[in-house]
């Protein structure tokens, strides 16, 4: 497998390119349009052929490149059933495969921070790796104040689904401020203040209390993203 | 093994943090002093002992967080016998191993983007991890015109150290400008413009005609580097 984790720094996104070595078949998580041509001439560079570009949600913070790499590269995109996105190849569903080459991408859905949240799964040699989206943060979680945003929701996401894995599974997030690139279930749990809280209500309360501002872009990137980008 | 990349976004310097899972010895190679209470945290949640910080070479572009790591943890700093550090706990040279609980650091002197310039290896599992430093960047090598840089030298370090490992060896350079994380030997080879000269001589052409401006702190962070970061 290929495996490349790419760093967008004036959104703090990480967009995870995986393909497989033998087939050359790739498929892109969360490409940001300022990267495009990163994207493109790492794609041939490496020789790879892009067959899914997919996002884990609507984002809020920044514009994604999933129309631009469809018409560049003749990839599909692919966003979940609940986005209101009106230009997407087509949508995928909770439980769903995506097959890249060999590899087998599992979709989960993992609603709360919108409700067109999405992680995918990948097991590669004896790891798991969980690519968490805004749902699961080092450290954090995505907030639930919008976009059909709901605490509740994204506090059985995270339980029932994401930590539910093996405590050795490597979390792959959507987003890092300070510079930490991939963590642990098993640390997560341990150490993500908000993962503390023993149940739904108190996880609500939680939430409830951030009163974060909106993101920058939010008014901008939204309706963008609901047409792949294309602005 | 425990391994983390984090980043740096002032500097766009990696630094890296691996560790024996079972003993919870602990190493890091180029810690920033910014980041000092970011590496103090990571490895109070992840229970490790640090038993080395490292640098790859005396900075010219960012503050090193060896002395205050070594204050606050009590592990050893250590830097090539090439530099000019005046604290040092110790000094390395080619050749020599730093053992982590059950995780050999191999040594390699990689002269030519400074004469104290150093690169790590480190055998994981099946794959080499390569902690390139300034010496191999992704798509790029390190400028050889200050601190006793040498272009002919840094070729011999590329092609008779770095790029003679296994094609398939990782990657993991002390910066990236453009938010790529890793690459591999092989990659480089094929991609990178700075290993497409076929001597030592055309590539000494090639980076005399780089013009690069010194880097911003130069004038700051070396003198403060040679003093283990106690600025």
């Amino acid at each position: 497998m290929i495996f490349r984790q790419l760093f967008d720094s004036t959104s703090s996104t990480y967009t995870y390119l995986i393909a497989d070595k033998h087939s050359r078949e790739a498929i892109i998580i969360d490409p940001v349009i300022d990267k495009l041509d990163d994207y493109l001439r790492l794609l041939n560079e490496l020789e790879l052929n892009l067959k899914y570009a997919v996002d884990t949600h609507t984002h809020a913070d920044h514009i994604t490149a999933l129309g631009a790499l469809r018409e560049k590269t003749g990839c599909k995109s692919m966003m979940g059933k609940e986005s209101s996105s009106e230009c997407a190849s087509a949508v995928f569903s909770d439980g769903e495969r995506i097959q890249v080459g060999s590899i087998s991408v599992l979709v989960l859905h993992t609603p709360g921070h919108t409700d067109d949240s999405y992680s995918f799964v990948v097991a590669h040699d004896d790891s798991l790796m969980l690519f968490t989206g805004d749902t699961l943060l080092i450290r954090g979680t995505g907030r639930t104040d919008f976009q059909n945003g709901n605490a509740k929701e994204q506090y059985s996401s995270l339980w029932n689904k994401l930590l539910s894995y093996n405590k050795s599974a490597i979390v792959y997030p959507g987003h890092d401020y300070k510079g930490w690139t991939s963590s642990t279930v098993g640390e997560e749990i341990k150490n993500n203040p908000r993962l503390q809280p023993r149940n739904a209500e108190d996880y609500a309360l939680l939430m409830s209390k951030l009163n974060l501002p909106n993101p920058k872009l939010m008014d901008v990137a939204v309706p963008a993203n609901r047409a792949c980008g294309n602005v």
